[in-house]
Parts: structure tokens; sequence; C-alpha cells
């Protein structure tokens, strides 16, 4: 995987022109018995043309159906052969059965795109799956781009190019945001809740189904390079290309686009969906938490958290004006919502401050009869009954050194019985406000749901006032961009401090011998308890007294994994005879209990002094491939399964990341007047670990340091035990 | 607190009739010059007397003005003296500082009840303190029903009486939702939600603000006695009476009416918040969690979350043909939905089982061409193309064994472009199936947000089949059903299996000497540690042969808390000699460490065989007083506050879920082969501590045992240290 990064940009990516900008584009599966627009059953090769037509679409349009020489009005041809000039791009909106032959035919007569609309592929049975082996070998072999199947297609809104399956309703708000979903439906549900309920514009939006060409991962590169977007959204059952996604989570934030990915299938459940639905696998969900993390992706965890977190980034007035600070200013009409908010901003992490001594003096200057003086502001009913409140109000949060982003909690939704209405008395305000500040400021409403009103949400969008329904989604929104400003000012390129790739013998198959493991890790400069396999007691005696007492002693065989059940271990031996008898004792012990096992001999190991026991280890992901894994022995991971991954190559500075994650991090610190633990050497060990799993590649199926035990700081850390697994 | 449960309820609840029905009501503060209905500046007053009007209160209405002899055609009376007839209740719409005295001279006339809209008492500083007590002495000493200060009121729909300062929208839904919330703004947001959003009705309203006089406690009893209403939901930010809401949580059981509730003021900054707005002391989270819990009150964590929970519980059909199962099925027409549902439903532990075997060889008969059997059920593209293909696919779900609830994802939004819209071709479907169906179903929307379209939410409420929006906050709701039903069914009325309260000696204040501590907890049943205090090394010894050997001796000293810091403690003493050396050198330590340190003495305790070690205790609340601690020792109790905590009187019942409901219980139940431990003794203790936090009362301030120690299944638990406190 390291080897990725190092690869040349044009190398790793394709051109997706010929699908995203095609200059020509043949529709197979449109007819001239089409009913009215709108309905039903109108077959989706019309509408594809409708779409391109009302969007105004540059290129040609030329339709593929032998019944007919013209459809809609675009020439039609008896097949793709007798299309006389060149075609960018196939739709098909046919039947799944004969998709694989005509995109291959079109492969042949020079076309270099196409668009499958058709379910029944990977997400169905064999067939299906054979259906689609044939569409990703044509992908592959002959450089086609495929999207689909099983899916709405792609529209570039900029290109005026909707290869796309679905209605587009009139009065299209093109914008920053690129959205690619899988899923077709949510893709338009997505959209629309942008444009309707966010008023955020849309430079694409992709519905790319079971991947079967054209991966998440390329569209993404693709956005990213593309320069009417700002922001990428995505809704993801499946990645492809898990090793593209770290590379293009990196040029991501080189580039500070932003990617905001709802990723699907965290449960079992959902994985069996997933599956059914676009044939993705989904992955282990904490690996895939981990490697957002690592790349600065932003991680949402529902389609409204989705929809508001774009509403924030892709405001870019807002963006500007935030310093990175996530200290949160409230200002609101009701005092229930002030408690509201500040549970909601806790629970994510936000600070929402008291206010700085010089607004709680000036404040009373400006509104003698106010008595509120406290961040959230609850404005009362006061702020009602005299129009001079409110913009004070704001202006002392916008004036307030200690608050980092303002937010006004409006009531922006349009209820039905209109004598409810009463945030348009405030917006007006804020929209003044906004012009002259040099702070963000974000307005979010207290319930979701409700039709928005335009008059309110148009005016303070255009000023940079973005719109946030619910305290928790507008919280989570905000922590996001301030965890996102975070990540990009400690950013550096991956890579950097990775150790170049050194190349390693090939190990046999199994487990290795304890000896040939830690000599292993040694080579990786992982420090390790000094360790010796003695044959007989008096080799074990000797190397005892070389290594210094006291020691343990374990028998050593393949056939042993839990060695201290079988009566195989002896702790604390001080001296040469203490080790001959303990020799004996568990050589003894262990053929007793298991006369089969292949004794090797006895390892003779240095006893290490307490520390705080930890695990460390290299598992294969199946997406991912080689992940570091990291925890605290005992309760926190038997129980809590608390532990930390990282995908390799893992910097110095992503190892201390990974630490903090940890819930048993404060174990580190120096819990309740305990010394602090050496994080530095700790941080060592684990770069070292990920070295060694993108040095040893796929011959490295596991490791297991365990336990890895840690000393105070400046003491180091040692390996006392490990497993090492070669494939 | 054991008491009040045993108080009759009479005894318990006032009458609140006077103020929610009244027979007459006086009006202060409306006036002959007021400007047009709906604008802002309206006087309070004059808007209250048209919600009358409007709502066609029965009762009689006179204005208090001494300017006019009518007001809006109610006769007007120059004070509260000169009405001739009685008046129950009058509703104040005056400035803050004339409060106080009117009421005064109200209760004086004979009035029973007020109700009190404005601002500016407990929730600002010293003087609307004073303005508060003074609301809060009438209430106490002269039975006088106070509604607010800083409030809306009161607003009894089938009573057609709305004592309400807001504006009431026309087309108010009536219906069995009694709604309390001490916030006025969000009382209106929340209730609008619920009727336009979700047709959900309402039975009341309450906005009561401070809780000067009558508390939200009072108001839930009300609403449960109610026959009007069968759900109650509340926003609340801090309770009064928090004994009077254990007992009507158990009333509300009993009746079978649910108590949802959101609770504000969990952080720190939202306990400001709350105190700044409604004077309200918060309370700790984890105490009212645990309340919650034990009293069966369904908590919800967002605005979004109780109104759907409220939609779900107040659909009367819906709730019957519950058969209190946690099995989802899910219907939707998007692959992707069906990954994020499965992803909610697991988030809060709700199952999405297989299909039974049965549908998966019917459901092809039916639908020959269908391949997905799954559930989630995925309808894809097939659904929208041939109507045939939607209802048989709900059917199959009805039908299906495996199955508890069937759910729907339905676009029930009704989006600007109405050629977006495709719900309602699914709706009528949904119809039909329910009226036949004897299983509930439900539908969600995929994004919360938009205007919900009539024509699909009205028949289908209709119909009994409730609608959520977004998946996250209809799988939780779900979830609350399905807990509510189980809580219903393993309660039993509290007090039970609760021993009589027993009379102690008064003990002195301070930290009880040790022995004095064992003996305390040996008089409730809590098995403790053999303990003898020595006051020289030839006591010590015969106290420890008498005992047993191996035994501890721990310095004993009322300075000390510390001990073995000091050098004070000495394990595992094995002979009469061993514990004479062992006094002689930890009497020495601790006088040589801290000479002014008054030792009485040397405690000599058997030791404790290993087992699992738990901290056991009792610390005061400021809301609820006595509360019960239990928790494990080490890092989980250390570094993650893992903690349960019950509310005295625990049964035996309660302490077996307090104890199920900590992280660390797999460490009880017998954790990777571990033998499983004393649970039955452990619930033993917890129910004795229990009773001691009861029958001790107000002297006992806190209590620590640390360690307790469990043992294998059979074998018991022992106390081996404890601190005592006494106030």
């Amino acid at each position: 995987m390291a080897a990725i990064h190092t690869q040349s940009d044009a190398s790793l990516w394709r051109d997706l022109a010929p699908l995203m900008r095609p200059k020509s584009v043949a529709v197979i599966g449109a007819s001239q018995r089409a009913p009215a627009a709108g309905l039903a059953r109108e077959p989706r090769g019309n509408r594809v043309i409708r779409n391109l037509r009302n969007f105004g679409y540059p290129g040609r349009i030329v339709a593929v159906n032998p019944k007919y020489n013209e459809v809609m009005d675009c020439p039609c041809y008896p097949d793709l052969a007798a299309i006389p000039e060149a075609v960018d791009c196939v739709i098909l909106a046919v039947p799944n059965r004969h998709v694989p032959d005509l995109l291959e035919s079109a492969a042949a007569a020079g076309v270099r795109a196409g668009v499958v609309f058709s379910a029944g592929f990977a997400e169905i049975g064999m067939e299906g799956k054979e259906r689609q082996a044939r569409l990703e070998a044509l992908s592959k072999e002959h450089d086609f781009l495929i999207c689909g199947p099983n899916c709405y297609g792609v529209l570039n809104v900029f290109g005026k190019a909707p290869l796309f399956a679905s209605l587009i309703p009139q009065g299209f708000l093109a914008g920053p945001v690129a959205l690619v979903s899988q899923s077709g439906g949510l893709s338009t549900t997505i959209a629309n809740a942008l444009m309707l309920n966010r008023h955020v514009g849309l430079s694409h939006i992709v519905s790319c189904g079971n991947q079967a060409g054209v991966t998440v991962e390329e569209y993404l590169n693709y956005f990213i390079e593309d320069e009417n977007t700002g922001v990428v959204a995505a809704f993801v059952e499946g990645f492809k290309q898990p090793a593209k996604l770290m590379a293009v989570a990196q040029k991501a934030i080189a580039y500070n686009k932003p990617l905001i990915i709802l990723k699907g299938g965290r449960s079992e459940v959902s994985q069996r969906a997933a599956a059914t639905h676009s044939g993705s696998l989904a992955g282990a969900a904490e690996v895939i938490d981990a490697a957002f993390r690592q790349g600065g992706i932003v991680q949402v965890r529902s389609l409204n958290e989705l929809i508001d977190t774009v509403s924030l980034f892709s405001c870019e007035t807002f963006v500007k004006r935030h310093n990175g600070g996530r200290r949160i200013g409230v200002l609101s009409g009701s005092g229930g919502e002030c408690t509201l908010v500040s549970d909601a901003a806790m629970n994510v992490g936000l600070e929402v401050p008291e206010l700085s001594e010089e607004s709680k003096s000036r404040l009373p200057e400006v509104l003698p009869d106010f008595g509120n003086l406290n961040n959230p502001l609850d404005g009362t009913g006061a702020m009602y009954d005299d129009d001079k409140i409110f913009p004070r109000l704001l202006q002392a949060l916008i004036d307030d050194a200690n608050i980092d982003i303002v937010t006004v909690n409006l009531e922006a939704n349009d209820p039905r019985p209109k004598e409810l209405k009463s945030g348009n008395r405030f917006s007006l305000a804020i929209t003044n406000a906004a012009a002259a500040a040099n702070k963000p400021i974000a307005i979010f409403s207290s319930v979701v749901g409700g039709p928005v009103d335009p008059d309110i949400l148009l005016p303070l969008r255009a000023a940079g006032v973005p719109l946030m329904e619910g305290a928790e989604c507008a919280m989570s929104a905000l922590r996001h961009l301030t965890d996102y400003h975070q990540f990009r000012k400690s950013w550096q390129p991956s890579g950097q401090d990775a150790a170049p790739a050194s190349s390693h013998p090939k190990f046999p198959a199994g487990i290795l011998p304890a000896e040939a493991a830690f000599r292993l890790l040694d080579s990786f400069g992982i420090p390790v308890a000094p360790t010796f396999l003695t044959r007989n007691a008096e080799e074990a005696a000797t190397a005892a007294e070389s290594i210094g007492f006291p020691v343990a002693l374990k028998i050593e065989s393949a056939q042993i994994s839990h060695k201290s059940d079988l009566g195989g271990v002896s702790l604390n031996l001080a001296s040469a005879a203490e080790v001959r008898d303990a020799f004996f004792l568990i050589r003894d012990n262990t053929t007793a209990k298991l006369p089969t096992a292949d004794i090797a001999g006895v390892v003779v190991q240095r006893m290490v002094p307490e520390g705080i026991e930890m695990i460390l280890g290299i598992k294969r992901d199946p997406l991912f491939g080689p992940v570091v894994v990291c925890g605290f022995g005992g309760v926190l991971v038997e129980l809590l399964k608390d532990v930390a991954i990282g995908i390799p190559p893992i910097s110095h500075q992503q190892a201390h990341s990974l630490l903090q994650g940890l819930r048993g991090w404060p174990l580190l610190t120096g819990l309740r007047g305990k010394p602090s633990a050496d994080v530095k050497a700790l941080c060592d060990v684990i770069f070292a670990v990920s070295n060694m799993a993108t040095s040893l590649g796929e011959q490295l199926l596991a490791l297991d340091i365990n336990p890895l035990v840690v000393h105070a700081k400046g003491h180091g850390v040692v390996a006392v035990d490990a497993l090492v697994q070669i494939g």
C-alpha cells in the first residue's frame, strides 16, 4: 500500500472526461412510443433525452433503435456501428441481459464510456454476478469507463450534461457541491434537500450504483480536480479501491476541498443490505472510521447531518471568516432552546464560553433594562416586544472576544398557519449584521421539519449565513468544521517520515518461532526483552547468566499457543539453579499434558519490570489490507474493545493521535498521580510496526505483540511476547 | 423518601381543577386601547380573552382595569374585590412588579388559582428571587395554585379553557397527548410540530415557567388522572419535587399512560442556562437518567425524538397491535436507505431479522421475477414500475412470523416541485393493508425536513399508521416503545419487597470509627469481614487468633484516611507473632509520619480471599437526596466513570437491572471462561444498602464500601473496607 503513495498522480487516476463531459452521446432504449413526460412508465431513454434538452446539453445526441429513423428529434440508427460520427459515451436504458453485449460492441466501435441504469447485476444471484464480471473486465482490459450498473447515472451541472435517469426538477440550483451516492434514490433525495431546504447549489450529482467500472474513489478525485467544485459530499455503501481512497483524501486536504462522507453498512444487517443493494463489501466499521480519521475525511452519521454539514462547509463566506476556534456563541428567543443547544454542544465537544467581561460591562450600556448576560444569550420575550434588542444582542456576540462562531436560533420554518411566523422579524437584522461582520454567523431552527421559509433562507444564505435544522445537527456540523480546520493545520503529506521500504527474506508459512519473531521485531527497531531459545537445562542456565536475572522460561512449540495453561511458563527465576529446575518442570508439564507436541526447546527471557501492559499488532482487513491495532491489555480491550486502528504508513504524529483516541489514554498521561508513561517510545514502536506492515507486505498475515510493556517517561517500552503469522 | 410511597395518593396531590378547568376567570391586563389582533404588541390580556372566545370557553370571563367598564365585551371591574361573583382563576398579564400584591389580594378575595405570564422572577437577580419567594409562600401557605411565572400558561383543549398567552392557530387538533414544557416558546413549537407534521392531537398544553406554585410533577399527575389524556409529553429543565416524580412515574405505569420526557440541562453550560431561564436546579444528569430508567419514564434526547416518540405512542391502533417484540421489518424503494436504517436499528438495539423461510418460499410464487428476499426488503426500481409489487411485498412483511413491527420507508414530504412526488402512489396501498392487518405498521421518511404531505399523512394516521421522519428518530422511537412494553411487563409496584423502616440511634457527626461502621453495616445484613479494634499488640494477636489467619492490620485514626500511604496497613499476616510485629511497625510508621494523629488503635481484620472488587455506596444528590451508587473498582470506575445509580427504595429486581446496566456486567457473568460471580448475594447487598439509605435518612451523608469483594456464585460477597459519614 505504501507504494501507492509514491506513484505519480497521473498513473493513479483515469481521465473521466468521456463520461463526465462527453462531446456526444448515443442513447439506447429511447422510443417513439413513449407515454407523456413524468409518468412512471416513460422509458428511461426518453427521459434522458428530455433531461439533456432541458439542461441545454451542448453536445450531439443520437438514439439507437432499429425501429425508427428519429426519436424525439434526434437522429436514430439501427445500431452503434451505423452511427457515422464518433460517440464519446453510450447511455443504456435497456434490460440488463442486453447490457454486456452492447457495451462490448460499443468499446469495439471506439466509444470510451457508458452509463448503465438497469439493475440485476452483482446485487442479485449468480447470473447477475456473471453479467457484472463482463463489465468489470471491459473496464479493466479496455479502459472503458462505466457508470453503474444499477444507478441513475451522472449529472454534470456546469457542463450541462445530465446523463441521468431520474426526473430533474425545474429551477435546478448550480453551485459548488459535488455529490456522489451509490444509491440512486438517495442521490436525488440528498440533492433536493440541499437545494430546496438549504439553498445549496450543486456542481454534479453522480449515482454510481454497483461501481462495476468507475469507482467512488475515481469520482471523488474527479471532483477534487474540477474547478467548479469546492465541497464533495458522498453516500457510500462500499469502497472498491481503499488505497486510492487514502490517496484522494490526501489530495483533498492539499486542495482544501473537504470530503464529507456518510458511510452506510456499519452493522451486520446493513452489510447484508449493502451487499444485496449494490454488491458492495462494506468493510469493518472501525477500520473505515480509522481510515476517515487518518485521512481527514469528515464522517457524518445521518442524512440530515450530511445535509447540514454540507450546508455549512459550502457557505464560502462563513468558512472564510472562521478562525478555526470551537467557542460558540448562541442567541435565542427561547430559554428552553438555550438549555438544549448547550447540551447538544457539550455532546459533540464544542465550547459555549461565558461572555467576556467587556461584553458584560458594555451590554447594560446599550440595553439598560436587559438583565441576562449569559451565553447562550436568551433574548426572552423582550426581543419580541422591542425591535432594538435583537440587533444589539447579536452585535454583542459578534464583538465578543470569547466567541469564535456566532449562532442564532431562528424559526426558519414556514408553518402552514401563517400567523405563527415570527422568524422574518429577525432575519433582516442578521443579514445586516452579517454584511459588516468579520465573524462567521450561522442560524439553526429548534425542530427539524416543515417547509423552510424562502424569505428567510435565501437572503441569509446570500449574506454568507448558512441554515441548519435542529440543535443536534447544527452542533455536529460546527464540530466537523472545527475538526477539519484543526486537521488541515497540523496536516503533513503522508510518507514523509516513513522509513524506506526494505527487502526481507521470504519466511516459511505459519507461526514464526519465538526467537525468529523477536529477531524480526528487533530488525525493525522494536525493543524486545532479550530472548534465547535453549535446548537443555545447561544452555538455559548459561543464557540466563548472560542476560542477567531474574528471567522467565517459556516452552517453545509450534503446537502450543496458550503456554501458561499447560504449565509451560515459569517466571521470576533468580539463579542458575532455579533456571535448571524450571527447565525440567515446564518440559515435563507440557509433555505430560500434550504428549504429541513437538518441543523445540525452552525460551529464556529477561524478566521485564512492571509497567503499563498494552497490545500492539497488525491484522488484515478485507478492504484495507494490513492495519495496525493498538490498545490496553485487560478489561479495556477484553470488555470494551477499546482499540485504535491506523492504516499504514503511520507517521509519529499519527501514532500519537491514535493513542489519544483511546479511552485508556489517561493511563499513559498519569492517572491519579501516577507517573506519565513513555509515549514517545510508544509512538516510535507504532511507527516501526507500521513500517513492518508495509515492508513485509502480503506475506505477513498477523502480528500480535502482547504484552508490550510501557515504562515511565524516558524508560522506553519492551515487547515481552510476540506472535508473527506468515502466510 | 420511602415514606412518600406509603402516603395515600390524595394526601400527595392537590386538586388542580381551579387552574385547569376554572368556572370563571378574571383577566388583569386587558385594555380597550389594543392594536389589532396578531400584532406583536397586542396586550397579552387581550390575547387571552380572544383565545378564550375562539375556543368557546364555557365559563364566565371578566376583566379588571380601573379605566373601563367593559373590555372586549366582557364586564370590567376596577379591582378583584369589586367583582360580584366568585372567581376561580385570575390571569395576570401585567408587569412583574405588580404580581405578588395582586396574587395576595386575589387569594384574600377567595380566588383559588392564578396564571402569571411575566418574566423577571427567580431567573434574574436578587429582586426577582424575592418576588418569586412571595409567590412560593402563597402557594404553600394558602394552597393557592400558581402557573408560572415566566410562562405562556395552561390550555385545556377538551375543557375549552385556554388560559394561554400565545397565539393559538386555527384548526387546533384535539387528541390524547398532554404536553407540559417549562419553556413557553418550545411548548408551542412542539405542539405545532405534533399537529402539523404528525397529525397528533393534544388534550393540554401547559407552559409552566419557573414553577413557583404548581410543579411539573403536579401537572404530570393531573394528566395521568385526566380521562382525555392517554400519553404525556414533557420538556423539563428542572424538577422541583423529585420524590413526587417517582410517585407519578409509578402511577403512570399503573394507568398505562406513558410519560415521555425531554430533560434539558445535562451539561454545566446548560445548567447555567436553565438556572438563568427558569431558575431551575437541573440536577446531576446521571441521577436523572437513573430515576427515569427506574421509573419507566421514556427519556428522549432531542426535540425531534420527542415528536416522533409521541407520534408513535399516541397512535392507539399501532400500540394495541404491538406484541412487545423488537424485530423490525423494513420495506423501502431505496437500497441505500435499507443500509442506513439497518445501521440506525443496530445503534439502538433493535433487531432486523432475516425473513422467515415461509416468506422466502411464498414470495417467489406471487412475485416470480422479483429476486430480493431480504429484510430490509428493497423494492428496487421494480416497485415504481409495477404497481402490483409494493402491496405484495408489504403483505409479505405483515405475514412474516419473524417480524413484530412493519415499517415502510416512504417519502411523505411534499417537495415544492410537485413532479418529484412519488409517495402517494404507495400510501393508499399501506392504508388498505393496515385496515386488514393485525400487526403494527409505521412509516418513516429518509430525510427530516420539508413540508409533510397531508394527502399521505392524514389517511395513514387515521388507519393507525404513524409517521416518523428520518431513520434515526424512527428507530429510537420504536426502541422506546419496546422498552416501555418490557418495563410494564416486568413492573411491580415499588416498596413491596422493601424492608420496614427501623429506628436507629443518632450517631455523632463525622466519620464513624471502623468497628462502628462495620457493626452498622452488619446490622443491615451487609456481610463484612470480621473486624476488631485492638489497643495493643497482645489484643491484636488474640483477636487474630479468634477470627482465624491470615489477617490484615490497619491503623485506626480519625485523622488518617489514606492508611496505606503512611505505612498504616499490613496484609497477609499468618501467625500471632507476625501480628505482634506488624502492630508495632504500623503504629511506629504512622506516628513517625503524622505525629499529631490521634491513634485509636489498630484494626484486625480477617483477610478476604480474592474476588471481583466492586464499590458500593450512598451519596446525596441535591435533588433526589440519598442515591445508591455501584460499580467496579479499577479502571472502569476511575477512567470511565462506569457506575450504576439507583433511587431508594431499590428492589432486588431493580438491583439486578442496575448491575446489568454496567459496562462491566460481563465480568460478573463470567468473562472469557471465568466463573460467574454471586450476583444474587450482590443484589441482596444493594437492597440492604438501599434500606440503610431510607432508614438512616438525613443523618447519613455518605457511605463508601470499597472494596466490596464479590466471590464466585454461591460464595457471597464481603465488605472489606467501609467509610460512613454522618452529618
